[in-house]
């Protein structure tokens, strides 16, 4: 029996919850153990929920927990939490973003110090394994470009305007359905975007770039009537992240994209992450960018990584960087042209 | 320093070594050593290529080489030299479809009884990360179905038919750019994707799916009336492997792909691997499915993993696998629909 703990149990945390459940069989075959979510940790109640704890020190103190799944989301108090069960010796595996952008780095230096490891392939791309390719697969390979749609909320929405609807009118849709926040700041303005392109221009360049350094432009400016017309001309806007090792820019802005692009048929809250390495050309990685059980697919992966190489420290590329220096953006568009 | 060889130096094999040299500093920053291609082995004379061999004792008897590239293609002598690596302890990795397809099993369990491995992440969608992927990042995901462009001259062809050419002159526009052979058979007919597939199939399912057992039509029989025709209903025509693991039905045919498919803008000679898994839901993987350097990097990819494990084991999927039962397919259509 392999325990792991959940910590935040909102739609990510639940998704964990069930993947671990529903697909026991496939990761038992794996791991030759159940894997068993010994606690959860929130401090809402949640009647009928076993395992409910408050105190993440039961958690750390708990020599059978070997991983925490960090899905809170937000620094604080996810960075303690994360810190004090790297310490432990404890994996952590995580969904947040905001926090692999702020102190990615200096986390996964304490899990190399701890024999541990800090994973978060979910950070990025929802359900695509995105990361552990870069990681792994494609790490003998020189990454000039990173071309990303990255946010399911802005792909929707944008997606909406085409057949009809205005930005604020797509936005309440997207509301309604669940695929935007109540504050949809994060999204529409590019700033979620940002965190992830940031991250993965970290994990190719080796060179530590923040979400303070993405030249960054949301949709909140795109009109129904710029759709329509990038539509005459055989193409349409995407939200995109965009990483030029070469120049050392990072961006984030609206984008015309054409019909025979790649990435134009990644629709509604689908991703596309368009890779250039040196020697494989243009590698396209496609999928569901957010939502529960995709996002905790990806949790899940690094998980049993992790279980896997229990008691040693999987180098997760974030380990012992110096800090970017950014080419700045000097031009000003509303939409870009690739 | 840390040594392989390559055995054949076709475009594959070239390419191989073109990685290796171009690449180094990256992968010696992976591995910590330099990799040299101490040998490359073929019948054939090269003046001005050094370490070139023609006995392949050489190679397996020289306690230097760690890994070998099995670039050849077809049964004879690769399986011979393959099997005689794995019983030194050296490593194989091949781009070698048809001999995975034929003699994977048994050489990958040759591989687990001599502390080495037998990797071939090249034979399926060239540069594409597809085999590891579903071998590491899904393998706790139950796939349902796999739906690919897994051809990129059938595609090549396909698309320069949305152009005004017929099935004969987009042919030899083909063999005159160097992407479909002077025996373009295997490709036209399917083969080639009837090969992938069953070896996708086996991956995902634990069972040993072979050529034979695919339902294969190719794409001899499309007239460009037919994707004229399509295209009027917002549609194209691929020729797609697909794997349904509910159904047990495996097959090779010309497919309409709606214009909002994600395989839809899978063009010239790119492949598209689409996978849906019971937590992720759909994810697509494109890039490059032939050619000397996206083809040659995948190979490295599996070298470097090799290299990485030397001494071990790295289980790929293809051992102690019972044969699969397919269901039929009983419809006999030109032209399917998704």
């Amino acid at each position: 029996m392999l325990n792991i703990a959940i910590l935040g149990l909102g739609t990510v945390g639940g998704g964990v919850a069930e993947v671990v459940e529903k697909n026991q069989a496939k990761i038992q075959k794996i791991l030759g153990q159940e894997v068993r979510v010994k606690y959860i940790l929130d401090i809402r109640e949640f009647p009928g929920v076993k395992n409910l704890v408050n105190d993440i020190n039961v958690i750390v103190n708990d020599p059978e927990v070997k991983v925490v799944c960090e899905t809170m989301g937000g620094k604080k108090p996810a960075y303690e939490y994360s810190r004090l069960a790297l310490e432990h010796g404890i994996s952590v595996c995580t969904s947040n973003k905001e926090l692999v952008d702020a102190c990615g780095c200096e986390l996964s230096e304490i899990a190399a110090r701890n024999n541990c490891s800090y994973l978060f392939e979910a950070s990025v791309g929802g359900g695509i394994p995105i990361l552990r390719t870069l990681r792994e697969a494609c790490a003998h390979e020189k990454i000039s470009r990173i071309t990303g749609i990255l946010n399911g909320t802005c792909n929707y929405i944008l997606t909406k305007m085409r057949s009809g609807s205005d930005f604020q009118a797509a936005l309440r849709e997207a509301q309604d359905n669940g695929f935007a926040e109540r504050n949809p700041a994060a999204d529409v303005e590019g700033h979620d975007t940002a965190r992830k392109i940031a991250i993965l221009a970290t994990l190719v360049s080796g060179k530590k770039f923040s979400y303070e350094q993405v030249h960054c432009n949301g949709i909140t400016q795109i009109t129904q009537q710029d759709i329509l017309d990038a539509e005459k001309n055989h193409a349409t806007i995407k939200l995109l992240g965009m990483f030029d090792a070469e120049k050392s820019q990072i961006l984030v802005s609206p984008f015309f994209v054409k019909s025979d692009h790649a990435l134009y048929n990644v629709n509604d809250v689908f991703n596309g992450i368009l890779i250039h390495g040196n020697m494989l050309g243009d590698v396209m990685f496609y999928g569901k960018g957010a939502g529960k059980l995709p996002t905790a697919s990806a949790v899940v992966s690094d998980v049993i990584e992790c279980l896997k190489n229990f008691g040693k420290n999987i180098p997760n590329g974030l380990e012992n960087l110096q800090p970017a220096e950014v080419s700045p953006i000097t031009t000003d568009e509303k939409i870009r042209s690739l």
